[in-house]
């Protein structure tokens, strides 16, 4: 069976190589899939990054990774990008995991550091669900599933 | 009569399983409907699952359900997400019907959970009106409805 | 002569009935158009409503009504409708007339509803000088016309 | 040798008539040019007027003009234009200079009036730049040449 | 071997000339490239610039050069330049550098100086890499790279 193209793409500008966690996390559950590493000098360059891997490497699916920095000119930077994502997909009829992790999310490096390999770690195998397990995701819609943080669970009454 | 397929597209991350409130009201009010749900990680997913479920399974109509969180950063995630959903309605020529319950939206749990519960199947069958009884929609112009709460009603003079 | 065929999209959520206003005003003043009226439920399902009269009723205008609530969530929600309705009219290359009347532009509930009957008279007559005299729009370029609102007028030195 | 046509699309809502000091300019300074006129009821509408004179009337390059009020609500329908006037360029590949001049700019009807002239004619010999003398803009890149007011000039070490 | 086209696109506004950085940059640094640089107004026209270099001029890939002012207003612009310069990489399937200065990123003349050429050198070697060098982009993926400023670095635990 041909193996399945999937797109990592990220950033220069991230300050954690959240790259190399979600192909680690990939290559430890599966086999079956081909990844393509994109980096791309900043988070407003993601869109185009999976857009071409769509288009010039038949990747079936992308994961994004970037790391927006503290200040309110950041924000707006990667609300940017996060709509361009969006509309690549719409584009492309195909899913981009957004894996995004803003800088003052961390009190410390460490939790920093935490964060960004717990939330590409998590969106790497949403990735591998998506292409394989449809059913796991069904199986937990309404679950408060979170990525970087433990699960807020489902609210009880 | 071939059944008309209709997308429910949920999210993990919501801490309310609203898609099955969903399919309880569509399967308890017609069997001319041919539910297809699918389950994405996070909000900002929502907009491709619905032109996937256009494209690939022939749906006529979707809803959208999510559940964004209290924080700022949920707001910008929400306004994103509702921005893909209409240009994916636009590309599509089909319905999306948006039914996002914000977690601050109810003080308490049972509180959110009726709003969630409320908001889900009112707008169930906002679905099956378009589908299938548009004058009730026509009849309910400008008469103050709404999902999650009370109708507000017509302003009177 | 064919009858020129005219959309008017408007929603369950609003609180008063803009779309009877539009229609008593555009039958009154021209028996060349075709209204084509269609309710949705709320101000994000204005642009995919118009997109269908578009292309599936063959509508060479529509005017959009809507009605957004006083929060902060509802001006989010009614400027995600105008972006919507402004892609619409660039991907159909045909007008939208948006007629939002937001509910705290009038202190009681008889200055909101004078706001909305007047607006959307108002507006209804763009319509029709889109369709039928265009000249009257460019002979009053600059001069501060106003919907819902008295005239503002031009500035003079 | 056939002319070029230009588009010089506004608004009834304006305060002041900016396309006429556009007109009197571009005719002023070429004859090499058709001017098209064509008159919206509101900001909002400007991006399909400028659609509309692309592709039905042959336009070159169009000029929008308007003249947000100085509401917040103001701010958001310029923002939403402008978004427009962009995407509109993008679908049609051609220029569309915007020329907004916001009511809060002056603080007398007379320096309104100044601001709105100065700019209009301004923009209106950009448009010619654009079509006949791209060596000129060239020449001024980084120079801090401003529409509206004085030129803020290059920054000197 | 034929040469590739790279598009340098910049505006009148800007008051410092990074154009010719980058113009300077790129010639010293390859012989492989066929410079075309195109000036417009102001940043907002800056994706139909990149628009056009595309179609007409069978650029590979774009830089955009812009440094809007201090207020609230050239925020907005910044914004909607930004968003622009997103949609039209998916338009084209290419890549757009993005090089803006903010007027109040530097506290003096030669501070602000400094960043521009700084940011304008880096973000030209990006291009550079993009076509050429892939290689390097992925082997500094996360590593807190900066252009403007000091790089910020990879974060430590």
């Amino acid at each position: 069976m041909n193996k399945i193209n999937v797109g990592v793409v990220d950033t220069t500008f991230a300050r954690v190589d959240m790259g190399k966690a979600v192909i680690h996390e990939i290559e430890n559950e599966t086999t079956k899939v081909n990844l393509i590493r994109y980096t791309v000098p900043g988070i407003k360059d993601l869109p185009v990054g999976c857009k071409i891997l769509f288009d010039k490497e038949e990747c079936e699916i992308c994961i994004a990774l970037g790391m927006p920095g503290p200040a309110e000119k950041d924000k707006v930077c990667a609300h940017e990008a996060s709509q361009g994502l969006i509309i690549c997909q719409l584009m492309s009829g195909k899913h981009i995991i957004e894996c995004f992790v803003h800088e003052d999310e961390g009190e410390t490096s460490d939790q920093l550091i935490e964060i960004c390999d717990d939330r590409a770690r998590k969106h790497a195998r949403n990735v591998i669900r998506l292409l394989f397990d449809k059913l796991w995701l069904q199986e937990h819609a309404g679950c408060g599933i979170r990525q970087g943080f433990p699960d807020a669970g489902t609210i009880k009454s």
